[in-house]
């Protein structure tokens, strides 16, 4: 179907709004001037690339209805009026920065699709007993400084002031690269919003993943943002000669490593549905093919929307090895190196989202865990959150190859318009408890 | 017991001979002038460390009763003549050359060892119906050019002319470093043996593993020297998200590693004895902790006594890891870049060292394979060869930690003395067909 044939068309005359047009400008912004390199997308937060992308993406927020600003961390913000002023607003945002060699949908698209949905209900002249705000975020990713969503953080309230010592691999600070662009380190934090004007947060992305592919479904219900934990894992045997060494007396620490990671998939394969475990990085010394190695050094990644699984794998990983090194006469440990709580998103936000998805697609809404970090798992810290996820070819992401189809981007513009009015509605009939 | 009380001992007044000062002598090169290197063993081959040790050892063998010369190889080779002159000889040989960091015992001892068995003929005025030539070969270890056994080789008259281009890591060619000593690269080859001159090699070694040690045996008699198979193993499977990415959808090229190498030492474990398989060298793509693998590379090593188990072992691994490729939808290749045959040691001369060992140890000698090569793999070109093991600490080698203790060595020791001079026997009787 066309826009022109369903109740989320322009009028007459209007701009012609919607999935389509969300995904044409991604990829506008995929090249120079707003990205740091010719043939590739790299868009690292205060680049110049990065003005650029902001100076164009407020004029068409503007475009759409909004007024617009740069708050104190540099995020872009837009501003659509409720029905009376100063009413608190809903938040849709997603990031405009990238890594580099980027594909184009990674956060621009939902900050686009917010713009979307705006004009959406300019076009309408629709005013909402709710401002919407439309924010482009500018370090989600953490391309270019060590840390990442720390202007997420900042409108989340969540800093008392910004990492003053902070370098790029340039060695510029973050103050520098502030007040290059015309902000203060010192204000950073006076990004913060204040909890009354902001109602939810709402985030539209790219899956990353390969489940609304594999499963036919467009888009999405973000139930949580999993819970993560990084594990390294070092197993010490006895190196020996390859030739020399017979099998029955062997302390391989590979070998050891290889039941490990063995049991590491099998055991995350028989968790919930959403339990993953990867062992992403693997380090064998002394590494020459004629000695038996004997040492090895793993990474073990493991993610759950729900703690409690990920805690419980975690714990039968570590019991499964601590056997096989006992069995093997090798020495394992397993230190814990990084534990990321879970982030749900709001359950009534999200019911209303599946239902505004079901309405639209005909489909009961696929609801999955994000297994990867957005703002939105920050912003949780603000207001009550809720995502969409769109399906993207083949859950490939950070590469240049990432891409969606204009007919989901154009579903997914459908039901956030959807879900908003629906919102909408609740919200007037007074019924402002659903955080 | 001490050498006085065996018919080992030296006469009245000789020198003694034996085990404890061939281990002594082995200590005495373990520094410089004979090393490279201050506090470390390294004796590369025609270094001035190797040019040292040539002297000193050539004075060892003097004082045994040989005449010594270098041959065009640069190999130190002594005689003790026969009941007749120009007799055929029965070579005892090893290697004086050292890898960087090395042991004391891994070549020396085997050198050290037949000049203590002529010492002892000499001290009783023992002439054996064949000449007795003791050989230190100069470059087993391979330790300064890229290749290894090239000396040997040439006495086995398996090389028509020396490599020309040949250089070691400084850059000086192997024709310098012999004309920095004194001889011509075109006379290398000349160092070969005539068939007819040559009875038999023998060659005593530490194990350099830890088979002798866990059963308890002083030393063991060599089969053979093990056949070699060398893969590697490509496995390419699909990147993705760790977080992403859900379990049951992954192409995880290094999960399907893990059960691969799991399969692999199951398939080793199951095999004959001494059939050994080893992962050394393993690496992963992109190698960071939270993506899922897309790609991994590995080293496969497979050994056996008997080229048919290990062709058969190989055969198996590779049907095995066939299926885990096709059951996990990842890319494998299994690509041959070594194969060397297997040198069977002569069964004659074994069973002889083989009695040699029950009489001087009162037990059933233990038969083994050499999983590591030797100067007896080439030898064995030019007459039939025959290895003795002695056992070492732990198996260790190639490490300064390598040991051996005196009372192993003196009944090493004791059984050459016997293996030769029941040799001899045999060899008076006419019975030289041996062979």
């Amino acid at each position: 179907m066309t826009s022109r044939e369903t109740p989320f068309s322009a009028p007459v005359g209007a701009a012609q709004y919607g999935g389509t047009r969300a995904v044409s400008r991604c990829n506008s912004l995929g090249v120079a001037p707003y990205s740091e390199e010719e043939g590739a997308l790299f868009r690292p937060y205060l680049s110049k690339a990065y003005r650029e992308t902001v100076r164009c993406v407020s004029a068409w927020m503007e475009e759409a209805g909004m007024t617009t600003r740069q708050d104190a961390a540099g995020n872009l913000v837009g501003r659509y009026e409720g029905a009376r002023p100063d009413a608190p607003a809903l938040l849709i945002g997603s990031h405009l920065d990238s890594v580099r060699n980027a594909g184009r949908y990674d956060g621009p698209l939902g900050v686009m699709l917010g713009i979307e949905v705006v004009a959406y209900l300019s076009a309408h002249k629709k005013r909402l007993p709710f401002a919407v705000e439309v924010i482009g975020f500018g370090d989600e990713e953490g391309s270019r400084f060590p840390v990442s969503m720390l202007t997420s953080r900042a409108v989340a309230g969540l800093l008392t002031a910004a990492p003053d010592t902070m370098k790029d691999a340039a060695g510029i600070s973050l103050r520098d690269a502030l007040g290059t662009e015309g902000f203060l380190l010192e204000d950073f934090s006076k990004a913060a919003r204040n909890k009354k004007d902001v109602i939810a947060y709402f985030e539209a992305h790219i899956e990353q993943g390969p489940v609304l592919e594999s499963e036919n479904h467009a888009v999405g219900a973000v139930t949580a943002i999993a819970a993560q934990y990084r594990f390294l894992i070092n197993i010490k045997g006895f190196a020996g000669h390859a030739g020399t060494m017979p099998m029955h007396l062997r302390q391989d620490a590979l070998a050891a490593a290889a039941e490990a990671m063995v049991a590491i998939e099998s055991i995350a394969l028989q968790g919930a549905g959403d339990l993953v475990a990867t062992v992403g990085r693997l380090d064998v010394a002394p590494g020459v093919p004629n000695v038996v190695p004997g040492d090895v050094a793993f990474t073990l990644d493991i993610r759950s929307g729900t703690e409690s699984i990920r805690d419980k794998a975690a714990e039968t990983i570590r019991t499964a090895l601590a056997a096989i090194a006992e069995k093997r006469h090798v020495e394992l440990s397993m230190e814990l190196q990084q534990d990321l709580p879970a982030t749900p998103c709001n359950s009534a936000l999200t019911q209303a989202l599946s239902d505004a998805i079901q309405k639209i697609t005909g489909l009961s809404a696929r609801k999955l865990v994000s297994g990867a970090g957005h703002d939105a798992m920050v912003m949780a810290a603000l207001a009550p959150v809720c995502m969409l996820f769109i399906r993207c070819e083949k859950g490939i992401s950070h590469n240049p190859a990432e891409a969606v189809t204009a007919e989901d981007v154009e579903i997914a513009f459908q039901v956030m318009v959807t879900f908003i009015e629906s919102y909408a509605e609740t919200y007037s009939a007074g019924q402002e408890k659903i955080a």
